[in-house]
């Protein structure tokens, strides 16, 4: 079995299992509320299918995670659920953070149903990933289902760290390269090695092999993250400058923009001015570019990238599913195998 | 021991967990974050101080119903802590959706700090309830954890599903005294049921003696919110007509308001044809009372108080604690004993 055989037969369970998860909701009086969760998720209203769910890669990490250790992966489909619902929560509330009308394509929530009921689908979203969590006693001792929900609990307190970071450098002019990891490794980081670390958990991994498996997690979190950065300001569709869709734009701050603002050199008087506008897109990309930050970035994707493949290959990944963890992580890392 | 008695021991030890559980965000870099906690919490800024903290009577609860059983109360503080953060996590988004800019006489946390921090740190306070129950693992039984934590997330999704219902009546004009029911058994009762429930649970209650502790929270919860409801009317306060005191002014669809509205007289008439202003407030209140609502909800009222009276009785609580259980009890329901 490959990746994509796997992700085949993975993805329709983690669809169903999310589905009977949300489905607490859906009772006679709460019909229109259990609609707003699964407008969000993907499965209704217009726009509803595959582009809309999005690639539910956390809980196929969970999944390969346990596969990975010699275990089934059928019972960890819970803990599975329970994190891409605890990312789902995120969207919801940020989009209402950010102002965000769009995701994925479609109007998001508070811009179909306003503010209040968008706080309300996303705290009801973070419910139903506890219980689903508690739903764990149904295949595993109860001294594990309670170390996975500590697990997954730490890393929500950690999301809402690096969700203040975010919000809070909003307001500071005086931010710098160590003021990146923080802020990331609260984000994309801490899900990611909660996947990982879950998923060895449930398949009954030893703690030195958890330890390599939530590392690994890590790492790619933050590889795939600082590959996103760069990607924000260089890539092609950053680079038109045709719309708002670079980083530089939405004043995002990215790996690239906070390596250049500690040198203080054009970039950081330029950024200090004000938001950077679509047509200015293409010179301001070439002078981060000259002020050594691309380079900056690449390396420590690179690196982040190395590391991540190490602890993977520490964790010591066993049969199909760990060959098929190996190709999506080379998957997110953008590498050929 | 009597209630004063137990409130002196009880309640520094609650404040010191809360503190505790909190003060995982009392970090360097997530500081400000941490304040905007314990500011909500009532510890810290302007108006710090028992008028702000509010009287704590959820983890009380919590608390005397294990003492009940005849169990130490101590073991239970993560649960009383737990169950008091979900309180204040859904009072800071309650905020946030009523617009509301005054909690407790202080700026509420979306007022001092924005909507998106707001928003961020009713998050917080649910992770860290999450993290405080997690936290029973050191001094109870997996099992019984898991269990317990089940309680708290059946009752948190009760509260968003009660939080739905009261924000999407405000769009309808077709209400009756059958809607009432679902949304309040969703708000103050379904969380004080889970107090009794898990105090019991932790306290090693059998079945049925946790049943009836559930039970007596729930009836306990609508007899309050009942009383309430008519003081929110026929109060001193909301009848002076002075301020906006009065749940007529702000549109709270309350028993008697629901009870009025299915009945279609002169009440509904005039409360579907706008807001009642605050020179109104006597004689709508008048109204109000000569089409019977006053009298139905004093015998909703007269009716939960017995049941949770009646409730309690079967849990047979023991001790000194269960005095002041009971004593507990008559003090929210305003009645001497």
């Amino acid at each position: 079995m490959n990746l994509k055989q796997h992700i085949e037969v993975m993805l329709p369970a983690i669809e169903k299992e999310l589905q009977k998860q949300v489905s607490r909701l859906d009772a006679d009086n709460t019909r229109h509320f259990h609609e707003m969760l699964t407008y969000h998720m993907g499965w209704t209203g217009e726009g509803a299918g595959r582009e809309a769910t999005g690639k539910r890669i956390r809980p196929l990490i969970v999944l390969l995670a346990t596969a990975s250790t010699g275990a089934d992966w059928q019972p960890s489909l819970p803990a599975a659920a329970a994190v891409e619902l605890v990312h789902n929560f995120s969207l919801v509330h940020d989009d209402v953070q950010d102002n965000s009308d769009k995701r994925r394509g479609r109007p998001t929530v508070w811009a179909k149903w306003g503010v209040p009921m968008a706080i309300n689908v996303g705290d009801a979203l973070f419910v139903i990933s506890n219980q689903a969590m508690m739903d764990l006693i149904q295949t595993h001792p109860p001294s594990t289902v309670v170390e996975a929900a500590k697990i997954l609990y730490d890393t929500c307190l950690s999301l809402t760290r690096g969700q203040y970071l975010d919000m809070s450098y909003e307001e500071r002019n005086d931010l710098s390269l160590k003021d990146y990891w923080p802020m990331v490794g609260g984000k994309t980081s801490a899900l990611l090695s909660a996947c990982t670390q879950i998923g060895a958990l449930l398949g009954n991994a030893g703690k030195e092999e958890q330890e390599a498996y939530r590392q690994f997690g890590y790492h790619l979190g933050l590889a795939f993250q600082v590959q996103d950065d760069i990607l924000g300001i260089w890539g092609d569709e950053a680079i038109t400058g045709k719309s708002t869709a670079s980083d530089l734009v939405e004043g995002k701050n990215s790996l690239p923009v906070l390596y250049a603002l500690g040198r203080q050199e054009k970039f950081a008087e330029r950024w200090k001015r004000g938001p950077i506008t679509a047509a200015e897109v293409r010179e301001v990309a070439g002078l981060l570019d000259r002020e050594g930050s691309k380079t900056y970035a690449q390396e420590i994707a690179e690196r982040e990238t190395q590391t991540a493949l190490e602890c993977l290959s520490k964790a010591n990944p066993r049969g199909a599913a760990g060959e098929s963890m190996l190709e999506l992580a080379n998957m997110l890392l953008k590498r050929d195998q």
